[in-house]
């Protein structure tokens, strides 16, 4: 089925300001709340919030097959389950509804004003229940500093990492969407040269850089999804900031990996950038050296070009960019990395979430988390107000943005921005 | 308020064998599936499956505060969202209609045709809707025996170990009931003496005996539960068998713990057990030595003497039991591993499961492995029908049982029994 939604030659009666992440060629999906307390599924162009729910009420999705309450929801799991196809003609309707050529929408005044609404009116919500989270660590330039930096800098990369999508659980009641501040964590920590742990607030937590993309219902269980068909099973992607306790991470982490170092809090940007919208950004990713094992090799192109930063803002000061980077640095596919989590018979449902990983680039700008960055806190970083940074601050806040550009359009994520507030009271 | 459900006097007029694991002092909680398709929650008495929809429907919960729909769903969290008030008043009241001397629903024959099934009729469903799964690694002797394996005899425990209820996410989607049978997971492993890894079965699936503990509605994100307070927020237990494929398991493991070794499946017990039957069986760990950081300090008795064994039964043979163990073994208690768990503001909510890991006693024989009992299959275990096991073959049932008794009485959680197929094949 062709992908009208993509047409670079369309305009929208909406307005939608240069260099926006939302043209009409993006049509993200994303839930939000209104004033009015009513959830549902939406869209966005440039700072406009579409009402699904209300678009489907009023019959704009004729002739497409949807169940009665598809978009009257406050997740997008069942429409996601409805697969590619049902995502593709949905998003084309949407195209179309909102080409400046077409009178249907633009010209009725009163479903305008039931169906629209200026994103400053509306508070994002997770667009997803998430069932289980993966998070991978698919970025080499990332596992071979921090190898560099945790064991030895001679063996920096594991002997398993060039052969497999490395990756690991974590905690799903702890996503939470941009916008919802999080607490510093208390933890248990190994202070340098003491053989003793200590219990107390954090003292380096870091944010990781990150993408992840979000599954539709792609086997049953002891079923395995062959790289070759991945692709179909990926709605879209988002942008993720994996928090971090660095202290915490490094007494806990063996055996068994990451656990209370991580799952105090994940941060994601609240609109599916779908996949088809990423489409014209399709590209190759680095070389892989040596050749994967059968169940993971790949023709083609199964990366996508996107530009990625991330920057710290004090409170009550302007943000600094701190890094740059882009999703094509990553080592291993999204599908390599669904084919490898299912090779096992692992199932995966509708609005299960994976990680991407850091993704740090190869140069000392493109490294994505404050460890690296700093190189575990040896060289702080400065910031515009003057002041520095080896890791984050209370009240800092991380802004993580992300879009695609070629000479024809720009397909943003928005972002995901978040505030580290001190260590929780318990009242 | 008094747990009036545990007079230990008292009988049903519902048939209990002998040793049976389900005398009306019982009362676990669960789901069942009947022949005529309805789902619903339900208890258990002897061999008789009771529909506690059925039973509110028909007003035997009056005087209780209970949602409508309560027991006429597919889970049991809103039921374990309501809190520990609730499911005392549930419980008492289950036994008081029961109750031999009660004959308000022991004479009419009517109700008692709506309400009550023989087991044999019923399918059990999983009890819970599980958001998070997390797999604590708290025996040890478990920890030293695999530590001494994998890693060094001479420090097998690492130095974290004696701090920290060490602990990792597990994978919510794969985790099944009693009677589903698993498929031996493909995956990569690294022969002895290569380099290069291959792809292919497992050569060596295990077994872990473990219990699980399941949650209400803990905290709030950001907040802390006190270790003193903890019990207060688990509802009740059940057994596990932690599937793992040690070859797998091996490769992969470094630096981000165990992930497609686990997560191609968890199998549990359909009954949960609660705290409050399990009260009489209360008991001292084992002593903690250095002594914990205060956040995880307690005084009094945290453990449960509950007798665990593992069998395994070929096609076509009778079942030996090649392990027994007791929850009391373990090192760390439930509550500790769920102020820890909390410690950093983790939010935990109702359904939530966490795993004991696997649960090793001191001596050979009380091992909880087939990695520990074979040690690391260097030593065959000999079945009844002649054959040896390494690890777990195609075809081979693995039944774990758990059960408490004193001179009173025999809380027992039945069985979590499960069948290892072949590796799946793609249709």
């Amino acid at each position: 089925m062709p992908i009208t939604a993509n047409d670079t030659n369309r305009k929208s009666w909406l307005e939608v300001l240069e260099n926006s992440d939302f043209p009409i060629q993006n049509i993200p999906f994303g839930v939000f709340l209104t004033k009015e307390n009513v959830v549902t599924v939406g869209t966005r162009i440039g700072n406009f919030a579409i009402d699904l729910g209300a678009l489907q009420q009023l019959n704009y999705f004729e002739g497409i097959e949807l169940t009665d309450d598809m978009f009257m929801q406050d997740t997008l799991n069942d429409f996601i389950s409805d697969g590619q196809k049902t995502w593709r003609l949905v998003r084309n309707r949407i195209a179309d509804l909102f080409d400046e050529k077409n009178p249907k929408l633009r010209d009725n005044i009163k479903d305008r004003d039931i169906i629209i609404f200026k994103m400053e009116d509306v508070e994002m919500q997770l667009p997803v229940l998430i069932g289980d989270y993966t998070d991978f660590y698919s970025s080499k330039e990332h596992a071979t500093n921090v190898g560099k930096m945790f064991r030895d800098p001679e063996n920096a990369l594991l002997p398993n990492w060039l052969h497999i999508p490395v990756g690991y659980h974590g905690r799903s009641s702890t996503i939470v969407p941009s916008g919802i501040p999080v607490h510093r964590p208390m933890g248990q920590t190994l202070p340098a040269g003491e053989t003793t742990p200590v219990f107390g607030p954090s003292r380096s937590v870091d944010f990781e850089l990150e993408t992840a993309f979000i599954t539709t219902d792609v086997n049953i269980m002891g079923e395995n999804i062959p790289v070759t068909e991945a692709e179909d099973y990926i709605f879209g992607m988002v942008l993720l900031n994996d928090w971090s306790a660095r202290d915490i991470q490094k007494w806990e982490y063996v055996p068994l990996g990451p656990f209370l170092a991580k799952n105090f809090a994940t941060s994601i940007s609240p609109w599916i950038v779908t996949m088809d919208a990423l489409e014209p950004f399709r590209t190759k990713g680095p070389k892989q050296e040596p050749t994967p094992l059968p169940y993971l090799q790949q023709k083609g192109k199964h990366s996508f070009d996107i530009n990625l930063e991330v920057a710290i803002q004090p409170e009550h000061a302007e943000p600094t960019v701190v890094s740059h980077s882009n999703f094509k640095y990553l080592y291993w596919s999204m599908c390599q990395q669904l084919a490898h989590h299912t090779s096992n018979g692992c199932r995966v449902n509708s609005g299960d979430m994976m990680g991407s990983g850091t993704i740090s680039g190869p140069t000392e700008d493109s490294f994505g988390s404050m460890l690296e960055l700093t190189w575990g806190g040896k060289n702080p970083i400065k910031l515009k107000d003057g002041s520095e940074r080896k890791f984050i601050n209370d009240n800092d806040t991380v802004i993580i943005k992300g879009f695609c550009q070629n000479g024809h359009v720009r397909i943003g994520f928005g972002e995901v921005s978040s505030k580290l507030l001190p260590p929780f009271v318990r009242k």
